[in-house]
C-alpha cells in the first residue's frame, strides 16, 4: 500500500469508528432509549461528534491530504484511495476557510434551533422563529461567502453542498419542465373531479397485524434481516453502520393503512441500496450512499414505481386481504391502486401523493433562491409561502403551522437541502426506464421475481457507494446525464391513465 | 475549579463518551444488532476501546496525575475528584509497569480464547483449552510480578484488583466458616429428602404472558422505565449509560417459569443500583457502582432477601396464579415459596440454588489459590475440579463441559474474580440484616411498601457510586467491615426452617 495513505488509514478507521457510534446512539435515542435519557446522552454525543469531526479535521490530516493530492503522489493510489483523499479535501479545504471560532458559533446556534422552530410550529408563531432563521441565513451566506468559486452564487454553492454538480441552471429547467406540464396536469385532474373511494384505508387496522405484515414486506422487497433491524420511532428512517448493519423504522397508524406500508417500502428502498454496498469499501469514508438526491431515487424507486404499481401488487393483493379480511372484503385490486395513487393537493409536503410532490419542493426551492440572491426579506417568507402554494397547488395554508413552518431542515442550518428530493424522483424515473429498456421489469413484479432487479441496482450502483457521484453513476448506466423528462413523461403517462385524462379526445 | 484538575476534564469527558459508546454498541450486539453483522462491528469495537483505553492512560494525563497526586494540590481537589484522581493513578500505575508488548500480546490471547475454550466446552475436551489456559495463566503470573506489592502473593493481588482490600486471609476466614457450617447443613438436607415437587415449574408458560409478567414485576421491584430499557438476550445481563440509561436483559423458557421471574429481579437489583448513583457524578469515573462483589449484592438482596421471601409473595401471588390460571391452579403460597426454596446439589454454578451456590465459588477459590501458588499444574486441574464437586456436593460431574469448562471467566483472563459472587451474597446478608435492625422490613414487603427501602439503599450506599468502596460503605452503614456470620446465619436459620431440620430434636 501507499506509504502516505498508510499513514492515513488509522485516522480513516477512527473516523469510521466514531460514526458507527453516533449513528448507534442517535439510532437508539430515536428508538429505544429511555425517556430521560436525552440529556446526559446528548452530552456522550456532542462529546462524540467534536472527537469525529476532529479526526479528519486536524494538522497531520489535512498535511497527508496535501501530500497526497499532488500528482506524483496519485499516480501510486488506488481509484477508491483517490476518491477518499478527494473527498476528505473537500471537506478540509471548507472548514480551513472558515473561522474557527464563527463554526463553533454556528454550531451552538444550530444546536439550540431545532427547539425554537418546534415551538413557533406548536404556537402557529413565524414571528417567534423569525431571528433564529434570519442568523441561520446570514451563516449560511458568510460561510458560502468565505468558500464558494469566484463566479459562484452563494446558491449554486449550497446545491453542490447536497449534491455535487449541481446548480441553479439545471434546477431551473428542471422546475420550469415540472411548472408547465405538472402544474396543468394537476389542474386537469382537479377539474375532472374523479370520485376514487379511499375510505378502506382509515378503517381500524390493528397494529400488531401491520408490524407482521410490513416485516413480510420488507423481505419481500429484498430487506434481508440478517444484515438488517427493523424498529419503530416516530417518524421512519434509515440508518447503517455498515453494510452488514443496516437499520430502518416505521410508523404504526391505527386508521391509515397506507402510511406504514409506503414507509416501509420506502425506508426498504433506501437500505437495500446500503446492504448493497461493496464489501471493500462498507468501512471507508466512501462505503455508503453517493449523494442524498440518489439515495431517495432508490427510497421512491421501490415506494412508487414498484410500490404504487399495479404489477407489484398482483402477487400480493390476496395475501393483504387475507390479513385484513373484514377491512378489504370489498376491495377490488384496481379499485386499490387507483387508491394508493389518488391526487390531492395538500399542505405538507410528506404526505404529498407522487404527483403533486413536487410541487411543494418546487415551492421550497424558488424561496431558497429568493432568500439568498437577497429578492425576499425573511419577514415577507411566510405569505410568499402561501401564495406559491395558492398558485401550484390551488390551496392556501390556514396556518403558518400547515404552511412555513411544517419543516425542520432550515432549522438544522440545511439549506439547498429540498431539491435533492425532487431530484430523487427524477432519478428513479430515469432508471426505471432504463430498467424497462433492459429486462422485462413489470413481468419480473408480477412474478415476485425481484433478483434481477437487486442484481442490475447492485452492479450499476448500489455496490459502488460514494466512490462514483450521481451523474457518474447515470452517465455510465443509462448513457446519459439527469435528464427530467424521464420524470415528466412517467408521471403524466401514469396520471393520464388513473384519471382517464384522454378520454375527452376520443 | 482546581486549574490541574480543570486540565484533566477533557479527558474525563471523552473517556465517559468512549465508554458509553461501548456500552450501546455491546449492549446492541447481545440485543439486537442482526446476525452478520458481528465482523465488522467487532472491528469498530476493537478501534473504541483503544482508542478509550489511551484516553486515560497516555504520558500527558500521567503528569496531570502526578501532579494532581502531591499533598498540596490535593488539599484543592474535592473528595470525589480525589477518589478519581486515585483511581486514575492505580490504573496508570498498572499499565506503567507492564511492558506495553507484553501487554498486547496478551491482550491479543486473551481475544481469541474465548473462542478456544468455547469449542472445548462444547466438545467436551478440557485438553483443547488447557494449553490457552495455561498461558493465560503464565501472563497473570508474570503482570501480578510486575505489579504487586512486596511481601504480597500473587493471588492476593489478584483478588484486589476485583474487590479493594480483599485478600486471602479474609477469604480463608470467610470459605472456612462457609465449610463448616454449609456442607454439613447441606448433607443434612440431603439426608432428610424431603419431598419439595416442583413439577410447576416445567409446565409450559407462554412466552409473551412471561414477558408482560416480567415487565410488571421488574416494575414492581422499582426499575423506572422512564429512565430503564428492558430487552431480550441469551444470559441476562445488566449495563448502563449513565444513571438515567441503565438496561436489563432476560430470557424466557418456555418450560421455566422460575427462570425469567428470577433473573428479572436479580438484574432489576443491578439496575436499581445504577439508577440511584447520584446525579454529580453520574457521567464520572465514579458514577458506577463500586465494585463487583458490592454489585452482586445488590441483585442477590432483590432476587434471594426479597425475592425467595414468603413476605415478597404476598401481595404477587395472586396475581401470579392469575396470570396462569391454569398451570398453578393447584399451588399454594407455601408450596412455591417451598419450590423456589429448593436445595439440589448440581454441576452448574449458574443454575445453582442459593445454599449450594456459595460451595460452587468455594471450589473456584481453592483451586485458583493452588494454581497460583503453584501447588496445582494445568493438568490436574480438571481431575481436582471433580474431587471437589465429590467432596462438598456429593455429586461428580460427568463431563468436561458439566465441570470445569463450564464457566467462560478463565478464558477472559479473569482470575480472583469468582470470590466476588459469594462475596456479594454474603455482603447482602448484611445488609438485609441491617434493615431488619432499622425498620419492619418484612411487614413493607408484605404491604408491597418498597419506596422505604429504595431510600435506605439510596442513602446508604447506592447514591455513592464508585466513590467509597465496599468496606467504607459497610462501616458507614453497619458499624462494621464485611461479616460473613451474617450470611451463615440467614442461610442456616432460612433452611432450618425450610427443612424443619429442628424437628428431630423436639
Amino acid at each position: 500500500m501507499n506509504q502516505l495513505f498508510e499513514q492515513l488509514q488509522p485516522y480513516l478507521d477512527k473516523s469510521i469508528a466514531y460514526d458507527a457510534a453516533l449513528t448507534l446512539l442517535n439510532w437508539d435515542i430515536e428508538t429505544l432509549a429511555p425517556k430521560t435519557a436525552i440529556s446526559n446522552t446528548s452530552k456522550i454525543i456532542g462529546l462524540l461528534s467534536m472527537e469525529s469531526y476532529h479526526t479528519l479535521v486536524n494538522p497531520e490530516v489535512k498535511d497527508l491530504i496535501t501530500r497526497l493530492s499532488v500528482e506524483q503522489e496519485q499516480k501510486n493510489l488506488t481509484e477508491i484511495q483517490r476518491v477518499i483523499v478527494r473527498k476528505i479535501k473537500k471537506d478540509s479545504d471548507t472548514m480551513d476557510k472558515i473561522p474557527a471560532k464563527e463554526y463553533q458559533d454556528y454550531s451552538e446556534l444550530v444546536a439550540s434551533s431545532s427547539s425554537i422552530w418546534a415551538k413557533a410550529k406548536e404556537s402557529n408563531r413565524f414571528e417567534d422563529f423569525a431571528k433564529t432563521l434570519e442568523k441561520l441565513i446570514n451563516y449560511e451566506k458568510k460561510f458560502a461567502q468565505y468558500c464558494k468559486k469566484e463566479n459562484e452564487t452563494i446558491y449554486d454553492y449550497l446545491l453542490d453542498k447536497y449534491e455535487e454538480g449541481m446548480n441553479t441552471a439545471k434546477l431551473d429547467i428542471f422546475f420550469d419542465k415540472i411548472r408547465s406540464v405538472i402544474v396543468p396536469l394537476l389542474k386537469k385532474i382537479v377539474e375532472k373531479n374523479k370520485v376514487i373511494d379511499k375510505s378502506y384505508n382509515s378503517k381500524s387496522y390493528d397494529i400488531e397485524t401491520q408490524k407482521k405484515f410490513c416485516r413480510f414486506l420488507a423481505e419481500y422487497i429484498g430487506f434481508d434481516f440478517n444484515r438488517g433491524v427493523m424498529a419503530e420511532s416516530a417518524h421512519p428512517f434509515t440508518t447503517h453502520l455498515h453494510n452488514k448493519d443496516v437499520r430502518i423504522t416505521n410508523h404504526y397508524i391505527e386508521n391509515n393503512l397506507e402510511s406504514a406500508i409506503f414507509s416501509v417500502i420506502h425506508e426498504g428502498g433506501h437500505a437495500i441500496y446500503e446492504m448493497q454496498i461493496a464489501d471493500d469499501i462498507s468501512l471507508t469514508p466512501v462505503g455508503t450512499g453517493t449523494s442524498m438526491g440518489f439515495h431517495e431515487s432508490q427510497s421512491r424507486l421501490f415506494e412508487n414505481h414498484f410500490g404504487r404499481n399495479k404489477m407489484f401488487w398482483i402477487p400480493l393483493f390476496d395475501k393483504l386481504k387475507e390479513t385484513y379480511k373484514e377491512q378489504l372484503n370489498e376491495l377490488s385490486l384496481d379499485d386499490f391502486i387507483l387508491a394508493i395513487n389518488k391526487v390531492e393537493p395538500s399542505f405538507i409536503r410528506t404526505e404529498a401523493d407522487e404527483l403533486t410532490y413536487p410541487l411543494h419542493i418546487m415551492i421550497r426551492y424558488e424561496l431558497e433562491k429568493q432568500i439568498f440572491s437577497g429578492e425576499l426579506k425573511i419577514d415577507e417568507l411566510a405569505d410568499a409561502w402561501d401564495k406559491k402554494y395558492e398558485e401550484y397547488l390551488g390551496i392556501t395554508p390556514p396556518t403558518r403551522t400547515l404552511g412555513i413552518l411544517q419543516d425542520v431542515h432550515w432549522s438544522c442550518g440545511m439549506f439547498g437541502y429540498f431539491p435533492s428530493y425532487a431530484l430523487g424522483s427524477a432519478i428513479s424515473a430515469q432508471i426505471y426506464s432504463d430498467m424497462e429498456k433492459k429486462f422485462p421489469i413489470e413481468t419480473y413484479l408480477k412474478e415476485s421475481n425481484l433478483a434481477p432487479i437487486h442484481d442490475y441496482l447492485k452492479e450499476n450502483f448500489h455496490k459502488y457507494g460514494a466512490t462514483k457521484t450521481t451523474n457518474e453513476l447515470l452517465i455510465a448506466a443509462t448513457n446519459e446525464d439527469l435528464n427530467v423528462d424521464y420524470y415528466i413523461t412517467y408521471l403524466t403517462k401514469k396520471y393520464t391513465e388513473l384519471y382517464n385524462l384522454d378520454e375527452n379526445l376520443k
